[in-house]
């Protein structure tokens, strides 16, 4: 479990969004923030569409980061980047090291997520890495009427929950994601936009 | 001349960096700010390495964005964008209708300049543009030891030191342009890096 015994306002966070799926390599942004405040530095890389390669790719894009020392917690918007490369957040840390928070709009529709991956090579597989992302919690963050829901690994959940509150300073989503959603987007699409 | 009469704190800025030059097609970003407090939107859009398509490129992904009618300042790192691709402030300000303010961490060597121009066609058309930018102004920011200088078109000089005052919460650098340039060296290089 975390070490984060007491949350320093500036904690270190990294939130990874990817981009729309225009091409077969999709690019993956890291946006490493203090806290719920500032942009400290950008990553980025690119991860196959539908591919099985997210887990690590996620994983070395984090570890050769001059930032790597400093990264508290890993922020996932879901366990499914580029498509349905699904990304194994034990897995995360137990190779970084790091808190890994994955976020979610809304809760996850299990059967729909299976009937997608039926078409897909390795579906037992990814179902599995999917679902070893665990227990689910909501949490309410700046907007009472639209909460969050949260899976964590390396990281007490009540911990999760106070980090990703601190985290969401402009909207309900923490503010690493939130940037890293508009990077992502607006480099791939010419300009950035919301998100459902 | 600028009709901003009262500078409001979320005064929305872009800010405008390029990326480094690795290939022909140059990556500039924008940052779309809410003063020097937080990411609102991410436009980007390509220019051409030492090409003269830099002022007509910052027009159209200022005019084409959805944030368009909000935007009070673009703010430009210098006024060479992918090497020596000039931009022309008084162009972009008369068709945007958009106030320019160009900033440069240190007074820029005219001689130096006329040297490398002197390599590519269209030099003294280059040169035409780079000195339509302008008087040069010495602005205290965030850090009194390291000023920066600005030229500006369609704003008068007192109100565009405020506003770069206003906006370089985190450095000296207004935060627009310090995150524009992160995100653009981030996407480039895989990971961004600080500028000298």
């Amino acid at each position: 479990m975390s070490s984060i015994s007491h949350i320093k306002p500036e904690i270190r966070i990294l939130g990874i969004d990817d981009s729309a799926l225009i091409s077969d390599q999709i690019l993956i942004v890291g946006a490493f923030f203090r806290g719920g405040e500032w942009l400290d530095g950008v990553m980025s890389s690119r991860i196959t569409r539908d591919g099985m390669d997210g887990t690590e790719t996620i994983i070395n894009m984090t570890t050769s980061s001059k930032h790597y020392g400093q990264i508290r917690v890993i922020m996932l918007d879901g366990v499914t980047y580029g498509g349905f490369n699904p990304v194994d957040i034990v897995r995360i840390h137990e190779a970084t090291g790091i808190s890994v928070i994955v976020l979610m709009r809304a809760l996850p529709d299990l059967d729909m997520i299976r009937a997608a991956l039926e078409h897909l090579p390795q579906s037992r597989e990814r179902m599995r890495i999917i679902q070893r992302a665990g227990a689910i919690t909501r949490v309410v963050t700046k907007d009472v009427s639209n909460p969050v829901f949260i899976q964590c690994a390396g990281i007490d959940t009540d911990t999760a929950c106070q980090i990703v509150t601190l985290a969401a300073t402009r909207s309900n989503i923490p503010e690493p994601l939130r940037v890293a959603h508009l990077i992502a987007t607006g480099i791939i699409c010419g300009e950035s936009c919301g998100k459902a």
